[in-house]
């Protein structure tokens, strides 16, 4: 069977500002490097040259800002490229993919919290990246009041377009992110993200547990 | 009455490269201010900041170029957000809106030559501009041959990320205008396009002479 690349695994981290996803991501992308596995760690929005500058445009508008409908079709766009470039290929040559976000932050944001509604969102998404979903969503779960006292310890009073919107808007992100999980729990895995990295980690590790032994076996 | 304005009307001029849209879009928008009317002239993709900077990502793309979802995505999130700034405001004040494009080039480019379908672009439309048509659409129907000949004429061998695409790609979008055209009648007008830009100037004011006596009455 040599030749023939393993499949690879598609792992998505999602929460609201400041729950720690990049650093999970990190640490996951590390662990599973030191297994002998061959990992690309990416985020959205990003990860390739189109979106990352599309990236730009999202969080440093030009002009008065965003409408819910563009901001939508540019997350659509710039996951679009992401997809087609990056992910897809990865997986198809067997590597595992580790990203910071993915279409369920746009379900939350801008289908739950911005009012564009879920179907909207995944209309968009089969559109544009023919609708491919991660292996498994590992949503990183915090409180509102533990997650402001970290974005204030890493951003202090500076916020993008996005993340300085209302506490209600990042309030009803953080509801719809934890309705879309129990809507689909094959999909997703909830992991406390209370405590130290290497507390969360651990559990991030715990969770992804049978992808590796689906793999490894 | 007075307090309450007059409705305005949108006109969008569409065509391959070459055709003479911005030129005839100009001498319009000239003419109609002549006779009294408040007159905005605006260009897709573009027409607002945050439109103009989507339109840079288009026409010049960064890393390896676009495939066609996430350019269909981009053309549609930056006309929802002109439509949302610039289209619909200036049309309930009352003013018409001569405008270089619109939705229909996303029909014949990406849907038609670029292989995605008439119903994917039109539904990305019903999303991000909420299906927003103009009152007419003028179709420029220039030969290639011609059209050939004033591009090169205009811009010598310098071609953007879509206008440099082969001569099957632009044959394709003049059929799926002249296919658009003829399946809606009543919301276009195919001018002939050969000739000087006066001759085809006046034959453009022929194809609004209704518009102008329904506001004019």
């Amino acid at each position: 069977m040599s030749g023939v690349p393993r499949k690879g695994r598609f792992i998505a981290f999602e929460g609201g500002e400041g729950t720690g996803k990049s650093t999970q991501a990190r640490l996951l992308a590390d662990a599973l490097g030191r297994r002998g596995l061959d990992v690309a760690i990416s985020r959205e929005p990003g990860g390739t040259p189109g979106a990352e500058a599309i990236r730009a445009l999202l969080l440093d508008p030009p002009g008065e800002g965003w409408g819910s409908r563009a901001e939508a079709l540019l997350f659509a766009a710039a996951r679009a490229d992401h997809v087609a470039t990056l992910v897809r290929p990865a997986l198809e040559a067997g590597r595992w993919v580790v990203c910071d976000r993915f279409v369920d932050s746009s379900r939350a944001y801008q289908g739950g919290a911005g009012g564009l509604g879920d179907k909207a969102i995944v209309d968009l998404h089969a559109f544009g990246s023919e609708g491919l979903r991660p292996d498994l969503t590992i949503l990183l779960d915090l409180d509102q009041q533990a997650q402001r006292e970290r974005l204030t310890a890493r951003d202090g009073d500076r916020f993008d377009a996005i993340g300085g919107r209302g506490a209600d808007y990042h309030a009803e992100v953080a509801r719809t992110f934890v309705r879309l999980a129990h809507e689909a729990p094959a999909e997703w895995a909830v992991v406390d993200a209370h405590g130290s990295e290497q507390q969360v980690h651990d559990r991030v590790l715990a969770a992804i547990a049978p992808l590796l032994e689906e793999v490894e076996a």
